[in-house]
């Protein structure tokens, strides 16, 4: 039978006939490695309890062509992305990525010029390199968009909450803020950016690197975190409003604009950007050496950017300059909201 | 902030500000009654492990306008539809439903104009209904689509398989296969059905009943079983290739057509008709006695349509008329298959 189920069957790796999956019989119930105790070919996926003491963390986010990416993109980076995207919540948390379930629309070109094999190429890339089993998904027509859901587990007691900052928490973000923003511009031609540069902005854009490693080590060590998709400001703004602080970021502790970048348009797309998906966190003082040696470890940067303040107006960050003086923020393009 | 979070908040009944969830801190995380150890608000929800013995059954399904339903569909039975269809891969499954989390994609009008609220209240009554907490979502701008991913909780060995058949078992049938078809026909205005007909086929096509109650009683009694969303021969035929058997359908066993709907008509509605919703299940004859009881105690027909045999040609479906002749099927519609 051709279509939806040939389509099914192909992508992921197997028939759905007479034995859609190789995993338990009603008397043999004993998950695989992964835990999996029934994978895709049924009506639902099974999967066992994690370890005791952990919880489940979960998280869903939807991609559509002409919102979140472009048709004429690269195929196996969608790919990758629409996974990583999804891992960088996990990582946010400070949980171990397991298993994901892709919902997709897609045109009948799709199917039959090889689209979906080059996209579903990128994703599968993305779940191994980060141990994450792909356990159900659905296919139907229409605008192109993808759903992930995913899985990961994490101790309850040491997950990463956005509400957990403390006054005098230093602020910390990982890795290279901006460079999507940065490359995202160079792409619609608002600006050209050196040849030299092109490469790694076009890397965080098209393939960004879920922190998953950083989120774990994190996790009872941070006292709030979340990742930053919609812009650092905003999303800062999220931890400061869940944790009723204020926050102050100092100009001179950010990350410095690229060689030949304009400072206006880098600071721009550092603090207003999306597409991130660098981790930002809040620790107490005594953590910096651990997370000094955690970033070697990773080979990652970890800045430290500002700190969190007691204040009456809860939520509000302030920035400021070498002379202390407060820069104006209500120019700075506020995050991507969908609906704003 | 107007917008995407505010949609967010509304939507999810609470604020995204300085206490995201009423839930746990670090210090305290017993879950609440529902087994939540954090709700929406967050990078992830967290969910604690099930009941010692019990796996999680996990399905997903995107539902896009103008594949899966009209732009000017009652919203409040879309919202009731888009997690019923999720709920119905459950109870296939004997499972009882838990968790759901909803990702949509809107137009700034739906958003305005108060259709995602009216969505919103069909989806929460199906919730509500069925015992759903929604633990996450995401919101994008886009072609209407919305895509659940649902959670629900079963024992693995007593979980129902598609891949379980076995030779002599019994074929059965719930509730009322083929109204949605008709239904659908007739608000496509290639047929026009007798008044006294268009509230239950309405109803079976718009606002469809999981059968979760019977699900959860079949588990450990059925041998197999499957919800039928594409038709009832294509998704039986999902059975016999999974379970390595033929299928004997008896024509006189078929629930008959309602009143002046013509016979070639209904058996194309039953057999090839997509959106029932139903649970189709296989059973040895040993559980008659105990299904005549359930279907009473639910108040909820089960057909015994037919029965599996053993046969070289595995997956054939045989529709045997009252002479015990076999019926041509090939004319028959075979489904619906998104990419055929």
């Amino acid at each position: 039978m051709a279509g939806e189920f040939a389509l099914i069957e192909r992508l992921l790796g197997q028939r759905l006939g007479p034995s859609p999956v190789a995993l338990p019989t009603s008397s043999s119930v004993t998950p695989a490695a992964d835990g999996l105790l029934l994978g895709p070919g049924d009506d639902c996926a099974l999967i066992a309890p994690p370890a005791i003491g952990d919880a489940w963390a979960i998280s869903t986010d939807m991609l559509i062509e002409g919102t979140h990416f472009l048709g004429a993109d690269n195929p196996e980076d969608l790919g990758w992305k629409t996974l990583a995207v999804n891992l960088s919540d996990l990582a946010a948390m400070g949980a171990q990525p397991r298993y994901a379930t892709l919902a997709m629309a897609l045109s009948s070109d799709d199917n039959s010029q090889g689209w979906i094999d080059r996209f579903f190429s990128g994703f599968q890339q993305c779940a191994a390199q980060f141990g994450v089993t792909l356990i159900g998904g659905d296919t139907t027509r229409g605008t192109r968009s993808f759903c992930v859901t995913v899985f990961g587990t994490v101790s309850p007691s040491r997950a990463l909450r956005r509400s957990g900052a403390q006054a005098d928490d230093d602020i910390w973000i990982s890795g290279h803020p901006g460079l999507a923003a940065l490359g995202l511009q160079h792409k619609l031609g608002n600006i050209t950016l050196p040849d030299a540069l092109v490469a790694s902005c076009d890397q965080a854009l098209h393939h960004p690197q879920p922190r998953v490693a950083l989120g774990m080590a994190l996790a009872g060590l941070a006292h709030s975190c979340l990742d930053v998709s919609d812009g650092l400001l905003q999303d800062l703004r999220h931890i400061t409003q869940a944790s009723d602080l204020t926050a102050e970021l100092k100009q001179s502790a950010l990350p410095g604009a690229p060689q030949n970048v304009q400072e206006t348009l880098w600071q721009a797309c550092l603090l207003g950007g999306g597409d991130d998906y660098e981790l930002l966190f809040s620790a107490p003082a005594s953590a910096r050496q651990t997370l000094h040696t955690l970033s070697q470890q990773l080979d990652l940067p970890l800045h430290r950017i500002g700190n969190m303040q007691k204040g009456d107006n809860q939520g509000t960050i302030h920035l400021i300059n070498d002379q202390g003086q407060p820069i104006d923020l209500t120019h700075m393009r506020s995050g991507f909201d969908h609906f704003a």
